[in-house]
C-alpha cells in the first residue's frame, strides 16, 4: 500500500518553488481539518483545467472563450511593436510593471541543448509569420539574462536578420532599490557599459 | 466573472509556506499542459481526504482503517514514557531522527491567547487520562522554543504538578552543525547554562 500522505507529497514536490520538506508541511496541513480547503483546491484546480488555455495568436494565458486573448483583441495597443517573452508569466509581470503598449509573443521556453529544447520547440515560426503579417517594426527581446536565454537572443537575431525589423533587449543594470555594493561584478559591469546621461 | 487562475491562486496561496508569487508561478504550471499533473494533485487530495485520519489515542497522522495508529499499537515501544509534541508534522520529524522509543501525544497546537487558542482547546484531558491509565512515568514535553510554547510547558507542569511522573523537556543549545559566532546570544546563553562535562 502507498501511504496517501506520501503519494501527495510527491505530488506537490512536482510544483515549482515547493521542495520536500514545504510539500510535507502542506499535506498535513491538508490531512487536518481541511476539508474547505482541500474541495476548494480540487474545484480551483478542475475549473483551471477546463477553462483556461492558451491563447493561439501571442501564447499568453487565457480563457478557452476568449481566444485571442484580451492583449491580442485590445485595438488599443500597438501591433507593430512585438514583446517577445520566454514564459507566459512573463508577460503578466510586464503587464503589472505597466507602460508598455504594444503586443506580446510567448515563445514557451528557450534554446537549451542541456534539457534537449532546441529552436523548433520554441514559436518561433508563429514569431515570424506574425512580424510579416502584422508589419511590426520593433522586437523587443525580453528574455532573461542567462547564458541559455543570450543562445536563443542570437539565434532570433540571426533568423531574422533579412528583415527590416528593429530588434531591442531590455536593458542590464542595478535593479531599482539595489545597491551597488550589493550587486555583483556581471551586472555593474554591464551598469557600467549601459550608463546613461542624466 | 472570477479569472480561474486568479481563483486557484488565492486557494494555493492559503498553503503553509506558500507566499502569492510562488502561487502565480504554480497556478502557471498546472495551466499549461499540465493535466497529469493536475490529475495526480486532484487524485492524490482525494485519496487524503478519504483515507487519512488522526489517531485518537495520540493524535498523530494515519489511515481511517489504522486507528490506534502503528505507533501506538507497536508493543516494541514503551508506554511508560510520553513525548508530548505540538503538531502530527513533530512525530514524523522526531521518528526521521530516530533513537525515541517511547509513545507520542500530539497536543494540536499551543497555548495562545493572540489567536484566541486556550488550554481547553488542547488535548489536555485525554494527556491526563493516559498518563493514568498507561501508568506513565516520564513525561517528554517536546513543544518548539518560544513564548507560547514555554507558556503552554508551564501549564502542563502544573497541571500534574501532583502526579508522580518525571517530566523533561528537550535540551536547548546549539543546533548540530552550527558554530559559536553564528548562534543568538539567547541560544548561547542557554549553551552555556546547560553545559555538560565531556
Amino acid at each position: 500500500m502507498t501511504n496517501p500522505l506520501e503519494r501527495l507529497v510527491r505530488a506537490l514536490a512536482r510544483l515549482p518553488g515547493i521542495g520536500r520538506r514545504t510539500a510535507e508541511r502542506i499535506a498535513l496541513r491538508l490531512a487536518y481539518r481541511a476539508d474547505d480547503l482541500l474541495l476548494e483546491l480540487t474545484s480551483a484546480m478542475g475549473e483551471v483545467k477546463e477553462k483556461v488555455g492558451v491563447c493561439s495568436l501571442c501564447g499568453a494565458v487565457t480563457t478557452v472563450d476568449a481566444d485571442p486573448c484580451s492583449l491580442c483583441t485590445d485595438d488599443t495597443r500597438d501591433s507593430s511593436v512585438l514583446c517577445v517573452v520566454e514564459d507566459p508569466g512573463d508577460v503578466t509581470a510586464l503587464e503589472r510593471a505597466g507602460g508598455y503598449t504594444g503586443k506580446y509573443h510567448v515563445l514557451m521556453g528557450k534554446i537549451s541543448p542541456m534539457s534537449g529544447k532546441g529552436p523548433w520547440d520554441l514559436r518561433l515560426k508563429d514569431l515570424v509569420e506574425r512580424i510579416d503579417r502584422e508589419k511590426c517594426r520593433e522586437l523587443i527581446l525580453a528574455l532573461n539574462t542567462n547564458t541559455e536565454s543570450d543562445a536563443t537572443v542570437s539565434f532570433i537575431t540571426d533568423l531574422l536578420k533579412d528583415k527590416k525589423i528593429k530588434i531591442t533587449r531590455l536593458a542590464l543594470g542595478l535593479p531599482v532599490g539595489s545597491g551597488v555594493s550589493y550587486s555583483d561584478p556581471v551586472t555593474l559591469e554591464r551598469a557600467m557599459r549601459g550608463r546613461q546621461a542624466v
